[in-house]
């Protein structure tokens, strides 16, 4: 089956793990049905003393993602649950920082619950961190792992983008998001010749 | 005892109440040890659809007011209790994103827990909200009040960050702020000259 999609050849997809000591981030870029490793990282911000100095780290360090690499699309992952309310606060200000960055690039942000990007990735939601990472070096043949596993959980956001995507059959590039066709009658429907 | 302050004349702060529905905000300017009211405002957010429409327009609105204003000083309300974790990662990416858009123009920002804004404002950490606008409608001279009482939420954040700040003695305006001498020691060491 033939598809077209909206994260078409060129397009270049930064994901983002944002967390308040770690931040992990991947950049792709997509031809076809393929995609390519541009960069990851982490942005270490453990040795940083207050709250706002990370913050301020996080904005400068997405700002310099968002020019350098000019993404087309950025994905980050938003978990909906945490232990305390204090946790999730400061998790909430570093997810907001780094949405910040984008959204002054013009770029619009799109969120995928870990489960998600885990289910994406390697068909599993449960799928552990090493595995994640293993599929991602799979398809993206790079052989040495980064130092910090945040990286490929930052790399995970933006296949996990690509992946929940390509499939997309859009009328024209501004056009809005659509999901595709995942019902028997949304197939009939988009492939009326191969139904007998 | 004559001080000089940190929050020199000509200095204008910003003080923020970002919320998740209405964000309130007060500009002050500062002349001596008196201030006068600049703005104050609420951006309303309760019509917008997605969460991250709403993250869009504070990042716009606080934009805005960086440009407009140029203030030298902002402060925001910052409270570390919430009802649940997923009220608060909303809330911190509110905070996040305000907190963005005043970091991209080199700003620094204060952060004050509601109760000791209120304090500060009225001389009780209870004081009802009717209270602090109350006092501050005194304190600036403004008749009307505004029709959201999230915009006198937000003046009173800049406010709070005057009182806070109006009795601090600095070597030179690029140092680091430093708190004014509160105890017996502090005294002594500031006006050796005072002790006999």
């Amino acid at each position: 089956m033939e598809t077209t999609t909206t994260i078409a050849t060129g397009k270049i997809i930064l994901g983002i793990d944002p967390g308040t000591n770690f931040l992990g981030y991947g950049v792709i870029s997509v031809s076809g049905q393929q995609i390519t490793l541009l960069s990851l990282g982490t942005i270490d911000l453990s040795k940083l003393e207050t709250h706002q100095d990370k913050l301020k780290r996080i904005y400068e360090r997405i700002s310099y993602l968002m020019t350098e690499y000019k993404p087309h699309e950025c994905s980050i992952e938003a978990p909906f649950q945490g232990k305390n309310v204090q946790s999730m606060l400061k998790l909430g200000r570093a997810q907001g920082v780094a949405m910040a960055a984008i959204i002054n690039h013009g770029v619009e942000v799109h969120e995928y619950a870990p489960r998600k990007i885990k289910q994406s990735v390697t068909g599993n939601g449960n799928a552990s961190k090493e595995q994640v990472a293993a599929m991602l070096q799979q398809l993206l043949k790079f052989t040495e792992l980064p130092r910090y596993q945040d990286a490929t959980d930052g790399l995970a956001v933006a296949v996990c983008h690509f992946f929940q995507n390509r499939h997309i059959t859009t009328a024209s590039p501004s056009s809005k998001v659509k999901k595709a066709a995942k019902g028997w009658g949304d197939f009939v429907k988009a492939n009326p010749d191969r139904v007998k």
